[in-house]
C-alpha cells in the first residue's frame, strides 16, 4: 500500500517517457487533506539538484499538498535552466490539481548533469493526475526506481492511523542521506513540527546510518506529509516510533537491494565512549573498500577491520580492541583471538561487532561489500 | 641501483622462506658510515604494526645503522609476543654485524594479524648479511615486493653525491601514508635535524598525496639514511630537491602498480582558497568509488567529480566549479560545459582538473580506478 496505506492520500505512477526504456518514470503522490502538515530533510551534499534547492523552500512552509518525483535523470548540475525546469514542474502539479506551486515538492533521481525532457515531462504529470488513485501506492513507487531491482514499501499501523512509505536507492548511498527518494504519509493528526522533530530522530538512526559504497547523492530528499485524515492524535512516542520502524524497514530494503552487491553487512560498534564515536568507527569501517571485498570474498579478514579503525578519532587503546565476525571473536585485545575457520559467513547477512572497549555506547551502520559487478554497473552507467 | 647507489650502503635481499611460493622476501641495507644519521616518517594509523612501534623508538635517536625489512607478513595485531618477534629480529641483526639494536630499524610487510616464522626469519638474516654487496639494491628492492608486479627504485645525483630509494606497495595506499615501506639512502653529509625536515617536506606533497583505495595501513614506513661517506654537504634546498624527486618518482611507480588498477589519475585541484582545501577535495575526489568506476569504464562522469567535491568543507560556489578531464572543460560554473564526447579516455593516465573558483592554491593528488580485478584480487587475499 505504500504511500497510500495512510487515508487522505491519492498516489499515482506511470510512463512519462523520461526513460527512453518506456519503464515507469513519474510518480505523484497527493494529500487530500484536511491537513497538509510536512516536514523533510535533504542530502547534507553542498552540491545540490534544483529539486532539493526548490522542494528546501517548499518544506520551510511546514505544508505540502503533493510531490511529484520523477526518474530517468536527476536534474543536478543543471544550471538556472535546471531550477527553472523544476520550478515548472511544480507549477504545472499546481495548475493540474488546484494547488498552490509553493506548496508542491519536487524529487528527481538518474543521471547528474542532464537536462529532463521536459516536453515529456509535463504531459507526463496531466497523465499521472488522471490516474490518481487511494490504491496508487504500489505504482509510484515502481516509478522512482532507478537502478533498484525491485520497488521499496513499508507500512506500520497505529491505533487508528498508519505511516506508509516508499523508498528509491541502490547506488550512491551514504550516510547524510543516501542517494534516494523516501516519501513517508500519515493520517495521523499531527503538527509540523511534531512530524520534523520525529522524521529528524528517524533518519538519523536509519537513512543516515546506510552506507553502501561511501558516495553522497546530490538529490537525497525524504519527505513526511501528515492528512491528519484519521482524526486521531497519538503520542508523540508512539506516533515517533512507527515513523523510524517504517524508516528502519525502507533502509534496510535499501542496503539489500545496492547496486551490485552479494553481502549486507552489519557493523555494530559496542562499548564507545560515545554514540558519535560508534558512528565515526562504524562508518570508517562500512568505508573500507579493502574490507568489503574480503566480506565479498566470504573471507573473515579481520586485521582491515582494525586497519579501519586505527584511522578514526575514537577513543580506544589498539590492543584493547576486540572484533567478533559472525559471533566468532576473532580479534580480542588487539590480536589473534578465536580460530577463524569457525566463521560461517555463506548468509547474505553479515555481522561485524567491533568492541571498543571505551564506553557504554553503541551504533549499528549498515553497509555493502564491494563487488564486480558494482564495478560493472557503474563502469557503464552513463554510457 | 636503488639503495646502494649512494656511497656507504650495502644490500641485500633473500628468501628466507617466509613466503611459503619461495620468492625473495628478506631485505637487509647496511649504513657504513661514516656517519648513521636518519630520519623516519611512520603511518598515522593508530593500530600500529610490532616493527613501527620499534622503530619509532629506533628513530628518535636519529641514528639507523641498519634496516631489515621482511614481506610475507605484516606483524600487526600480534599481541606483546609479536614485538617481542621484532626485538628478536632486531637483536639478530645487531648480533651478525656487531652492531646496536637500538640503532636497528624494522619493516614488515603482508597479511595483518600472523605471527611471523621466526624459525626462518632469524636464520634469514644470518643468509642476508652473508651476502650483503654495495651492488645489491636491486635484490633488496626485490625481496620487499608483496602484490607488487614490479620492484620500484629511484636515484637522484647531486655534485658528487646521491639520494637513492627503494619502494614496496601495491594495495592499501592512502594518505598518511600507504601500505608501503620506502628505504631512501643518501651518501651526503646531512645531520639528522636535516634529513628529518627534508623527508618531512617530500612526503608531505608525495606519498601523502597518493590514495589507490582510500584504505591506510598499519605498517607504512618511508626511512631516510645518510653516510656521509661523499664527504659533501650539499645545500638544503639541493638536497631536499633531490630527495623530494626521489619520493615523488616512487609514490608515481607504487600508484602506477596499484592493485587490479588499469588506470593512473592525476586529480589537480585548482584555485583554491587554501592548500588544505585543495587537498581536501582532491582526496574526495580520489575516494569516490563511483567515480573510479566511471573512469574505468572509460566514462567523463563530471556528476560524480561535483557529487564528491560537495561532500567537503572547501571554499566554493557550487556554480563558481569547473571540472575538466583530460583537458576539455566538461563542467563550466557547476553545470554542463563543453561536449562530453570530446574527451579521450582511452591510455592509462587520467588527468581531472578541479577549478574550485575560490582563490589561488593547488595540489595534486594521484588515484586509481576501480575494477574488477581490484575486487578479485582483494577478495581472495589471505585465503
Amino acid at each position: 500500500m505504500s504511500v497510500t496505506a495512510a487515508q487522505g492520500f491519492t498516489a499515482a505512477g506511470i510512463a512519462a517517457g523520461i526513460k527512453e526504456n518506456g519503464n515507469p518514470d513519474l510518480a505523484l503522490v497527493v494529500n487530500n487533506g484536511p491537513r497538509l502538515h510536512a516536514a523533510a530533510v535533504f542530502t547534507s551534499n553542498r552540491v545540490k539538484a534544483a529539486p532539493v534547492l526548490w522542494s528546501q523552500q517548499v518544506a520551510r512552509g511546514g505544508a505540502v499538498s503533493a510531490v511529484v518525483l520523477n526518474s530517468g535523470g536527476a536534474n543536478a548540475c543543471t544550471g538556472p535552466e535546471g531550477f527553472q525546469d523544476t520550478h515548472a514542474t511544480a507549477e504545472k502539479v499546481a495548475d493540474v490539481l488546484g494547488h498552490s506551486a509553493g506548496e508542491v515538492a519536487v524529487c528527481s533521481t538518474g543521471l547528474i548533469g542532464v537536462r529532463l525532457p521536459m516536453d515529456k515531462l509535463l504531459p507526463g504529470v496531466e497523465k499521472a493526475a488522471a490516474e490518481l488513485s487511494p490504491y496508487g501506492g504500489e505504482k509510484a513507487a515502481i516509478a522512482i526506481k532507478t537502478t533498484d531491482t525491485t520497488h521499496k514499501t513499508a507500512v506500520v499501523h497505529g491505533q487508528g492511523w498508519a505511516v506508509g512509505g516508499m523508498a528509491k536507492g541502490a547506488g550512491m548511498l551514504a550516510p547524510g542521506l543516501a542517494t534516494m527518494l523516501v516519501v513517508l504519509t500519515t493520517d495521523a493528526d499531527v503538527e509540523a513540527a511534531g512530524l520534523d522533530k520525529a522524521l529528524r530522530d528517524a533518519t538519523r538512526t536509519t537513512f543516515d546510518r546506510i552506507d553502501s559504497d561511501g558516495c553522497m547523492s546530490t538529490n537525497d530528499t525524504v519527505l513526511l506529509m501528515a492528512s491528519g485524515a484519521s482524526q486521531v492524535a497519538p503520542e508523540y512516542e508512539e506516533f515517533a516510533d512507527a515513523v523510524r520502524e517504517v524508516c528502519a524497514d525502507l533502509a534496510r530494503q535499501l542496503i539489500g537491494d545496492a547496486e551490485g552487491a552479494s553481502k549486507d553487512i552489519r557493523i555494530e560498534v559496542i562499548n564507545a565512549a560515545s554514540e558519535q564515536d560508534a558512528v565515526e568507527v562504524g562508518r570508517s569501517i562500512a568505508r573500507n573498500n579493502l574490507l568489503k571485498c574480503a566480506v565479498h570474498g566470504e573471507d573473515p579478514n579481520w586485521g582491515r577491520v582494525l586497519s579501519a579503525i586505527g584511522t578514526t578519532d575514537a577513543a580506544f587503546e589498539p590492543d584493547g580492541l576486540n572484533v567478533a565476525i559472525n559471533g566468532v571473536w576473532v580479534c580480542r585485545r588487539g590480536a589473534v583471538g578465536d580460530d577463524r575457520e569457525l566463521v560461517d559467513m555463506r548468509y547474505r547477512e553479515v555481522r561485524i561487532t567491533a568492541d571498543l572497549g571505551a564506553g557504554t555506547d553503541s551504533a549499528v551502520i549498515w553497509a555493502n561489500d564491494l563487488t564486480a559487478d558494482y564495478v560493472h554497473e557503474n563502469s557503464a552507467y552513463s554510457s
